[in-house]
Protein backbone atom coordinates (compact mmCIF):
# COMPACT_ATOMS: atom_id res chain seq x y z
CA UNK A 1 0.00 0.00 0.00
CA UNK A 2 0.94 3.47 -0.53
CA UNK A 3 2.89 5.46 2.23
CA UNK A 4 0.86 8.53 3.30
CA UNK A 5 3.05 11.86 3.10
CA UNK A 6 1.83 15.36 4.52
CA UNK A 7 1.04 18.07 2.01
CA UNK A 8 0.39 20.69 4.85
CA UNK A 9 -1.04 21.58 7.64
CA UNK A 10 -3.73 22.82 9.95
CA UNK A 11 -3.68 26.08 11.48
CA UNK A 12 -6.65 26.04 14.06
CA UNK A 13 -8.20 27.77 16.98
CA UNK A 14 -8.33 23.97 19.35
CA UNK A 15 -5.33 22.83 20.79
CA UNK A 16 -7.21 19.96 22.46
CA UNK A 17 -9.67 17.41 21.88
CA UNK A 18 -11.99 18.87 24.27
CA UNK A 19 -12.22 22.40 22.99
CA UNK A 20 -14.09 20.94 19.31
CA UNK A 21 -17.67 21.26 19.64
CA UNK A 22 -19.36 18.20 19.54
CA UNK A 23 -22.46 16.32 20.05
CA UNK A 24 -25.91 16.76 18.34
CA UNK A 25 -26.36 20.32 17.25
CA UNK A 26 -22.24 20.76 17.42
CA UNK A 27 -21.65 23.71 14.56
CA UNK A 28 -18.15 23.71 13.09
CA UNK A 29 -17.94 27.35 12.13
CA UNK A 30 -14.57 28.05 13.28
CA UNK A 31 -11.95 30.00 11.08
CA UNK A 32 -8.65 28.55 10.03
CA UNK A 33 -5.65 28.07 7.72
CA UNK A 34 -4.93 24.99 5.63
CA UNK A 35 -1.18 26.14 5.21
CA UNK A 36 0.24 24.11 1.97
CA UNK A 37 3.85 23.13 1.35
CA UNK A 38 5.36 25.22 -0.93
CA UNK A 39 6.31 22.45 -3.28
CA UNK A 40 2.60 21.40 -3.43
CA UNK A 41 1.66 25.04 -3.90
CA UNK A 42 1.16 24.48 -7.92
CA UNK A 43 -1.66 21.75 -7.25
CA UNK A 44 -3.99 24.88 -5.64
CA UNK A 45 -3.89 26.10 -8.91
CA UNK A 46 -7.95 27.45 -9.62
CA UNK A 47 -8.55 25.80 -6.64
CA UNK A 48 -10.29 29.70 -5.97
CA UNK A 49 -13.29 28.58 -7.92
CA UNK A 50 -14.64 26.70 -5.36
CA UNK A 51 -16.94 27.65 -2.56
CA UNK A 52 -16.31 24.21 -0.37
CA UNK A 53 -13.49 21.52 -0.47
CA UNK A 54 -13.21 18.46 1.11
CA UNK A 55 -10.10 18.33 3.38
CA UNK A 56 -8.65 14.79 4.26
CA UNK A 57 -6.09 14.67 7.06
CA UNK A 58 -4.49 12.34 10.17
CA UNK A 59 -6.06 11.42 13.14
CA UNK A 60 -2.67 11.97 14.28
CA UNK A 61 -3.30 12.50 18.21
CA UNK A 62 -5.39 9.52 18.47
CA UNK A 63 -3.91 5.87 19.26
CA UNK A 64 -5.60 2.49 17.86
CA UNK A 65 -9.12 1.68 16.85
CA UNK A 66 -12.48 -0.06 18.37
CA UNK A 67 -14.40 -1.23 16.35
CA UNK A 68 -17.67 -0.60 18.59
CA UNK A 69 -18.01 2.83 20.42
CA UNK A 70 -20.57 5.63 21.79
CA UNK A 71 -20.13 8.83 20.13
CA UNK A 72 -20.73 11.77 21.96
CA UNK A 73 -23.89 12.41 20.04
CA UNK A 74 -25.65 9.54 21.47
CA UNK A 75 -25.32 7.20 24.47
CA UNK A 76 -25.65 3.68 22.75
CA UNK A 77 -22.61 1.98 21.04
CA UNK A 78 -22.27 2.12 17.01
CA UNK A 79 -20.23 0.82 14.81
CA UNK A 80 -16.92 3.10 13.95
CA UNK A 81 -17.88 2.88 10.54
CA UNK A 82 -21.50 4.50 11.44
CA UNK A 83 -19.88 6.95 13.14
CA UNK A 84 -16.88 9.59 12.84
CA UNK A 85 -14.82 8.34 15.46
CA UNK A 86 -11.20 9.14 15.42
CA UNK A 87 -10.03 5.78 16.60
CA UNK A 88 -10.48 4.11 13.10
CA UNK A 89 -8.88 1.12 11.57
CA UNK A 90 -7.26 3.90 9.42
CA UNK A 91 -6.96 7.21 11.52
CA UNK A 92 -8.66 9.39 8.23
CA UNK A 93 -10.66 12.43 9.31
CA UNK A 94 -12.26 14.39 6.53
CA UNK A 95 -14.16 17.71 6.94
CA UNK A 96 -15.95 19.80 4.56
CA UNK A 97 -15.28 23.58 4.92
CA UNK A 98 -15.58 27.08 2.74
CA UNK A 99 -12.86 28.48 0.93
CA UNK A 100 -12.95 32.05 1.90
CA UNK A 101 -9.94 33.04 0.23
CA UNK A 102 -6.48 31.77 -1.07
CA UNK A 103 -2.91 33.61 -0.46
CA UNK A 104 -0.45 32.26 -2.52
CA UNK A 105 -0.16 28.53 -0.41
CA UNK A 106 -2.46 29.35 2.73
CA UNK A 107 -5.78 28.46 2.18
CA UNK A 108 -8.19 30.53 4.99
CA UNK A 109 -11.59 28.51 5.24
CA UNK A 110 -14.45 28.27 7.32
CA UNK A 111 -15.77 25.11 9.32
CA UNK A 112 -12.31 23.70 10.48
CA UNK A 113 -13.10 21.15 13.58
CA UNK A 114 -9.24 19.76 13.35
CA UNK A 115 -6.72 20.16 16.27
CA UNK A 116 -4.00 22.83 15.46
CA UNK A 117 -0.93 21.84 13.44
CA UNK A 118 -3.07 18.47 11.90
CA UNK A 119 -1.37 16.83 8.92
CA UNK A 120 -3.42 17.20 5.41
CA UNK A 121 -3.08 14.50 3.46
CA UNK A 122 -5.46 15.66 0.58
CA UNK A 123 -8.02 18.41 -0.71
CA UNK A 124 -10.49 17.69 -3.17
CA UNK A 125 -13.18 19.80 -4.67
CA UNK A 126 -16.59 19.97 -3.26
CA UNK A 127 -18.86 18.68 -6.42
CA UNK A 128 -22.02 18.13 -5.65
CA UNK A 129 -24.33 17.21 -2.73
CA UNK A 130 -27.19 14.44 -2.09
CA UNK A 131 -30.14 16.53 -1.79
CA UNK A 132 -31.29 16.40 1.98
CA UNK A 133 -34.54 15.32 1.27
CA UNK A 134 -32.88 11.77 -0.11
CA UNK A 135 -30.53 11.38 3.02
CA UNK A 136 -31.73 8.70 6.08
CA UNK A 137 -29.15 8.99 8.97
CA UNK A 138 -29.51 6.22 10.76
CA UNK A 139 -28.87 6.16 15.16
CA UNK A 140 -27.82 10.05 14.46
CA UNK A 141 -31.60 10.97 13.63
CA UNK A 142 -32.88 8.74 16.18
CA UNK A 143 -30.39 10.53 18.51
CA UNK A 144 -31.82 13.68 17.78
CA UNK A 145 -35.59 12.87 18.28
CA UNK A 146 -34.53 11.44 21.57
CA UNK A 147 -33.33 14.28 22.38
CA UNK A 148 -35.54 16.54 21.27
CA UNK A 149 -38.83 14.19 23.10
CA UNK A 150 -36.49 14.19 26.64
CA UNK B 1 2.60 8.60 9.79
CA UNK B 2 -0.06 5.65 10.18
CA UNK B 3 0.70 2.94 7.72
CA UNK B 4 -2.59 2.36 5.92
CA UNK B 5 -3.98 -0.74 5.88
CA UNK B 6 -6.99 -2.62 3.52
CA UNK B 7 -10.65 -2.89 5.48
CA UNK B 8 -11.80 -4.70 2.37
CA UNK B 9 -12.28 -4.42 -1.45
CA UNK B 10 -15.01 -3.13 -4.16
CA UNK B 11 -16.58 -5.81 -6.26
CA UNK B 12 -17.41 -3.76 -8.87
CA UNK B 13 -18.03 -4.04 -12.75
CA UNK B 14 -15.56 -2.35 -13.66
CA UNK B 15 -12.40 -4.15 -15.24
CA UNK B 16 -10.40 -1.36 -16.65
CA UNK B 17 -9.83 2.42 -16.46
CA UNK B 18 -11.31 3.09 -19.71
CA UNK B 19 -14.69 1.54 -18.53
CA UNK B 20 -15.31 3.63 -15.68
CA UNK B 21 -17.69 6.52 -17.08
CA UNK B 22 -15.97 10.21 -16.67
CA UNK B 23 -15.96 13.79 -17.68
CA UNK B 24 -19.44 16.16 -18.25
CA UNK B 25 -22.33 15.00 -16.88
CA UNK B 26 -21.12 11.07 -15.83
CA UNK B 27 -23.47 9.27 -14.41
CA UNK B 28 -21.92 6.69 -11.51
CA UNK B 29 -25.29 4.36 -11.02
CA UNK B 30 -23.16 1.39 -11.40
CA UNK B 31 -24.37 -1.30 -8.19
CA UNK B 32 -21.37 -3.02 -6.63
CA UNK B 33 -20.52 -4.44 -3.16
CA UNK B 34 -17.99 -3.32 -0.91
CA UNK B 35 -16.70 -6.80 0.56
CA UNK B 36 -15.43 -5.60 4.08
CA UNK B 37 -12.77 -8.18 6.04
CA UNK B 38 -14.44 -10.89 8.57
CA UNK B 39 -11.90 -9.00 11.43
CA UNK B 40 -13.98 -5.43 10.48
CA UNK B 41 -17.38 -6.54 10.21
CA UNK B 42 -18.46 -5.35 13.86
CA UNK B 43 -17.74 -2.01 12.92
CA UNK B 44 -20.41 -1.71 10.50
CA UNK B 45 -22.99 -2.49 13.33
CA UNK B 46 -25.95 0.21 12.49
CA UNK B 47 -24.62 1.51 9.35
CA UNK B 48 -27.93 0.07 7.43
CA UNK B 49 -29.80 3.10 8.92
CA UNK B 50 -27.90 5.66 6.95
CA UNK B 51 -28.81 5.96 3.11
CA UNK B 52 -25.29 7.59 1.88
CA UNK B 53 -22.08 6.39 2.79
CA UNK B 54 -18.76 7.86 2.23
CA UNK B 55 -16.00 5.41 0.84
CA UNK B 56 -12.48 6.29 1.07
CA UNK B 57 -10.09 4.28 -0.93
CA UNK B 58 -6.79 3.17 -2.40
CA UNK B 59 -6.27 4.44 -6.11
CA UNK B 60 -4.08 1.55 -6.25
CA UNK B 61 -3.48 1.33 -9.70
CA UNK B 62 -2.15 4.38 -10.04
CA UNK B 63 1.55 5.73 -9.22
CA UNK B 64 3.21 9.08 -8.82
CA UNK B 65 1.16 12.29 -8.79
CA UNK B 66 0.96 15.65 -11.40
CA UNK B 67 0.80 18.77 -9.43
CA UNK B 68 -0.93 19.96 -12.76
CA UNK B 69 -3.35 17.73 -15.19
CA UNK B 70 -6.01 18.14 -17.56
CA UNK B 71 -9.06 16.08 -16.55
CA UNK B 72 -11.81 14.41 -19.21
CA UNK B 73 -14.28 16.95 -18.09
CA UNK B 74 -12.06 19.87 -19.52
CA UNK B 75 -9.68 20.46 -22.31
CA UNK B 76 -7.58 22.86 -19.59
CA UNK B 77 -5.12 21.86 -17.01
CA UNK B 78 -5.78 22.94 -13.50
CA UNK B 79 -4.09 21.89 -10.25
CA UNK B 80 -4.92 18.10 -8.60
CA UNK B 81 -6.30 19.50 -4.99
CA UNK B 82 -9.26 21.23 -7.98
CA UNK B 83 -9.45 17.92 -9.44
CA UNK B 84 -10.34 14.07 -8.35
CA UNK B 85 -7.51 13.02 -10.85
CA UNK B 86 -5.96 9.60 -9.16
CA UNK B 87 -2.58 11.21 -9.62
CA UNK B 88 -2.19 12.57 -6.38
CA UNK B 89 0.32 13.27 -3.81
CA UNK B 90 -1.60 10.71 -1.46
CA UNK B 91 -3.50 8.21 -3.59
CA UNK B 92 -7.19 8.60 -2.02
CA UNK B 93 -10.11 8.19 -3.63
CA UNK B 94 -13.48 9.25 -2.33
CA UNK B 95 -16.59 7.93 -3.78
CA UNK B 96 -20.49 8.38 -1.56
CA UNK B 97 -22.45 5.24 -2.59
CA UNK B 98 -26.43 4.86 -2.10
CA UNK B 99 -26.44 1.80 0.82
CA UNK B 100 -28.93 -0.88 -0.57
CA UNK B 101 -28.48 -3.70 1.68
CA UNK B 102 -25.99 -5.06 4.26
CA UNK B 103 -25.50 -8.89 3.95
CA UNK B 104 -22.87 -9.66 6.70
CA UNK B 105 -19.92 -7.88 6.24
CA UNK B 106 -20.91 -7.30 2.29
CA UNK B 107 -22.33 -3.73 1.95
CA UNK B 108 -24.29 -3.81 -1.72
CA UNK B 109 -24.48 -0.61 -3.00
CA UNK B 110 -25.12 1.79 -6.16
CA UNK B 111 -22.94 4.57 -7.60
CA UNK B 112 -19.21 2.82 -7.53
CA UNK B 113 -16.66 4.44 -10.00
CA UNK B 114 -13.70 2.23 -8.78
CA UNK B 115 -12.15 -0.39 -10.55
CA UNK B 116 -12.81 -4.20 -9.24
CA UNK B 117 -10.64 -5.48 -6.26
CA UNK B 118 -9.87 -1.51 -5.28
CA UNK B 119 -8.90 -1.61 -1.58
CA UNK B 120 -11.49 0.36 0.51
CA UNK B 121 -9.87 2.02 3.41
CA UNK B 122 -12.32 3.27 5.07
CA UNK B 123 -16.22 4.03 5.33
CA UNK B 124 -18.14 6.95 6.75
CA UNK B 125 -21.56 7.45 7.30
CA UNK B 126 -22.47 10.83 4.78
CA UNK B 127 -24.24 13.33 7.46
CA UNK B 128 -25.04 16.20 5.65
CA UNK B 129 -25.12 17.59 2.42
CA UNK B 130 -23.75 21.94 1.47
CA UNK B 131 -27.35 23.17 -0.30
CA UNK B 132 -26.65 22.88 -4.17
CA UNK B 133 -27.70 26.81 -3.96
CA UNK B 134 -24.73 27.37 -2.01
CA UNK B 135 -22.42 25.35 -4.14
CA UNK B 136 -19.59 26.76 -6.23
CA UNK B 137 -18.03 24.98 -8.79
CA UNK B 138 -15.04 26.73 -10.71
CA UNK B 139 -13.72 25.30 -13.49
CA UNK B 140 -16.06 22.72 -13.54
CA UNK B 141 -19.04 25.02 -14.24
CA UNK B 142 -17.31 26.76 -16.66
CA UNK B 143 -16.29 23.62 -18.73
CA UNK B 144 -20.20 22.69 -18.53
CA UNK B 145 -21.15 26.15 -19.80
CA UNK B 146 -18.42 26.15 -22.87
CA UNK B 147 -19.71 23.14 -23.33
CA UNK B 148 -23.46 24.18 -23.95
CA UNK B 149 -22.11 26.56 -25.81
CA UNK B 150 -20.90 24.97 -28.48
Amino acid sequence: MFQPRPIGSVSSPYKQSSEVPKGLGAKHEAAGVLRILPEFEAGLTDIEGFSHLIVLWEFDRSQGFDLLGTPPSDNRPHGVFATRSPRRPNPIGLTVVELLRREGADLHVRGVDMLDATTILDIKPYLSSIPSENLRRGWLAEAEKRKGNS
